[in-house]
């Protein structure tokens, strides 16, 4: 049961399982929507025939439509008293999700460290969503600081041991997907798992701005409920000034823009880390660079292989002015005040 | 037949029957689109499984959505000259709407008072939508001031009997319903009927902010045409200087605001009574009040109750700071001048 | 294959065809996203008794929504690089198109003419796009304007003969369409075909404020990805010094606003040609104006005949002051700085 006023760190016991409330079934109206809300054009989630010909029985719901909606299941338990989302690992997508598709969301925690002010903790939590056949479909880990509201004493100290990135042999590759078939004429990018390179870099040419109603749009669609992204009266109050985009959505977003350079990367099979390195708001105009940071076979397939990606989100900022990610700021390396996003995550490609 | 330039006083007659255009087909792309334009969490309206276990055969379309797509329908034959919107009473939320239905929405001439003035006059309807199969799915009594056009003399005064509220014993309640099963871990909201009581008051903990594309996108969803929402240019020159928020979408978004602390008020039953008190605009960010006005067992049934409540709509301020809706203003009571809606509604809400 | 960076002038050959990527399966979710961003209310699209009514076996697709789609398909290969979008010409909506069905679109190349500049030249080519059948939908004609990119010699000047307008005769009729059972209370509009005069004229009454996320969110739905509509960063750089509407939204925020006085034009059979006239921003109010060029006869058909009209989009201007679309500016006759589109259309009505 959802606790009134959410969870504070006292409220968490490890090995706790928390069942998220309110389902959701993903249709083609959610979907048309995130088209519409990041510009998305990866074919395999808009084309039946795309979908059909990769094997799977339909278009599949956009990886990250799917995350944020699973991923907002858990905001009224874990995170509405949050004072910061410090991070995610090991994001799996386990199974194709289809419009018509029903999520449900558990968390488990998997974590807890008391800070030494004794004001607030840390609480890692393993999530896992599945549909409506209790298949699971997406499994990640992240951790949140949240407020102590009371003078319990510190639980003991456990921190999970957090994979550096998913490993090849763990990726989920869906037994009904098979892309010896594959025609890159339906995305008009030539290039294929074997044309790319470790350590090669792609400035993606397009931008996009992004308003306040389109951020808002979306994270309401997410049904992801923290309050900071929907209230400018009280956000006016905060030093932010105004209200603060979910940073999921800035994923979405440059994620979309990758489709220029990545026209053939038709799944996010993991995501292995990500920073949300400074705020971002509405009215930001957002430019994606990637790099491939290594190549994977995937064994006993030669149709599709796996490519592990960094994707860095700039601001208001071309990215051919861009030289580094980070600059030194009174002595510290920091990130570069434009760069909003710093993303590992791991792609499946057909091969030639 | 829709007059063009719309109907004036002088055209209504006392049991006249308008049948409004254009009948809409409600689709999952509607329902998406309302979650992504009010953040709303029911899970009836959108996780298939939670609608099954309650007895209906699909997700039901959110009461408010139909409502408004149907309310819709009458504007350009009844409103679309209406110096204002007076009043609304006996809305009744006959059979539940699924997505695929239907509604096409006809109106009755109920009333006539032509005012002192022999300038305008108010004009009463009752108007019934049905669906597909002619099967009546909603109901209600509105009342709008409308010009007059010429120097008809004035009809004869009618002016129809109200309910102050829909009487219990008057609520439908759909024969597939079957609350005994239902399970709060889905809403994550622990009350039920038997916990809530009369007199109680919530302050719901959320706030949203509604920018000018946000209403005029639902009110074009709902293809109400009344022109103060969309046209900018001419809002303007009127003492307003902008566009006018569409009530409708302001009750909208409350009740979506109403989910942290009434999350198994999971249908409408009847609105009794609604007042606007005070005009929104884009921009404005609104809170919600409940207050619990009467509790009602529905006869018969033991596995749900009826709450009529109180929705009290608020912008742009601190609902702690907001002691009274009333406030003394030259000698008169009035509207606090953030309070928006005072609404009068009846949920069903399962029983322990 | 799409060329990275897009076409030059030097790549295109004449008789060259280019398979345009990203296939696109168009569901409800669309044509709901297409309601509330243009506030139509054709109920052939939106109402499924009124679509099985006419003989169509579901909704249509609006017209637009389908030809933007379609359009926007062909921007990565034809115009990512285009100086200015010339003009189009001979469109034809050939056959019906149902939630549901996927859009693939080729383009061949069948006009070239270098700018005695030697720095761009215009480029001419016929797009068809056919459903998932292999049938052609969507046929038209469009001329651009496009960088060379290189000091390749110029190719012979080939420019195709455009038709004036689609010739009744050519005009696509779907055969499944049949307008004899066609009731004018569905649309709330008494006059039909016959009711029309040449040269009549026709200021519809609504306006209509377009804000920069209503029109990103169209064009992103569209998968138009011509940079110009998204990046305002990059646009405040320019002499717009900010975002640019997409002019087929443009097209479509005026033919919703036709509804009132043309409500039983219920498709549109041709665009014969158009004009852009001014650009349009994020803020601007449209109001459109009709006028009845032509009056044709359908051939074998008495349920139904033909209006060739003119639409004239207008902005932040009452069209009560519009008294002609040109005005004299340094001896030349130009366009009224207000007047953003003129169309010229064909549509299809029921006879009585």
């Amino acid at each position: 049961m959802t606790k009134p006023g959410g969870n504070f760190f006292e409220d968490f016991k490890l090995g706790q399982v928390l069942e998220h409330a309110t389902p959701r079934t993903i249709t083609d109206g959610d979907c048309a929507l995130y088209i519409a809300l990041t510009g998305t054009r990866f074919p395999v989630h808009c084309a039946q025939p795309v979908a059909h010909a990769l094997g799977y029985r339909d278009r599949t719901v956009d990886d990250l439509l799917a995350f944020h909606i699973a991923f907002g299941k858990t905001v009224p338990d874990i995170s509405v008293n949050a004072v910061a989302n410090l991070g995610y690992a090991d994001i799996r997508f386990l199974s194709p999700i289809y419009p018509g598709d029903t999520l449900s969301t558990t968390s488990t925690v998997i974590g807890l460290k008391e800070n030494s002010s004794g004001k607030n903790g840390i609480v890692y939590v393993r999530s896992i969503s599945c549909n409506q056949d209790k298949k699971e479909v997406l499994s990640w880990i992240r951790w949140v600081m949240v407020h102590k509201n009371s003078n319990t004493p510190a639980p003991e100290t456990a921190v999970p041991k957090l994979p550096e990135f998913v490993a090849p042999a763990d990726l989920a590759i869906p037994a009904e997907l098979d892309a010896h078939q594959y025609e890159t004429a339906i995305t008009g990018g030539s290039r294929l798992w074997d044309d790319y390179k470790t350590g090669e870099r792609i400035d993606h040419p397009a931008g996009m701005t992004v308003d306040d109603t389109d951020h808002t749009l979306a994270t309401k669609l997410y049904q992801n409920n923290a309050r900071l992204h929907f209230d400018d009266f009280a956000m006016k109050q905060t030093p932010f000034g105004r209200r603060l985009m979910y940073g999921g959505h800035v994923i979405s977003v440059c994620r979309a823009l990758t489709y220029d350079g990545l026209e053939n990367a038709f799944a996010i099979a993991a995501i292995n880390a990500g920073t949300h390195c400074n705020p971002s708001f509405g009215g930001d105009t957002f430019y994606a660079r990637s790099e491939v940071l290594d190549k994977w076979q995937i064994p006993g397939r030669n149709d599709l292989g796996a490519l592990r990606l960094r994707l860095v989100g700039v601001k208001n900022l071309n990215l051919a002015e861009l030289t580094a990610t980070h600059v030194e700021q009174n002595g510290k390396t920091v990130y570069h005040p434009n760069v909003v996003l710093d993303l590992d995550y791991t792609v499946l490609m057909p091969r030639q």
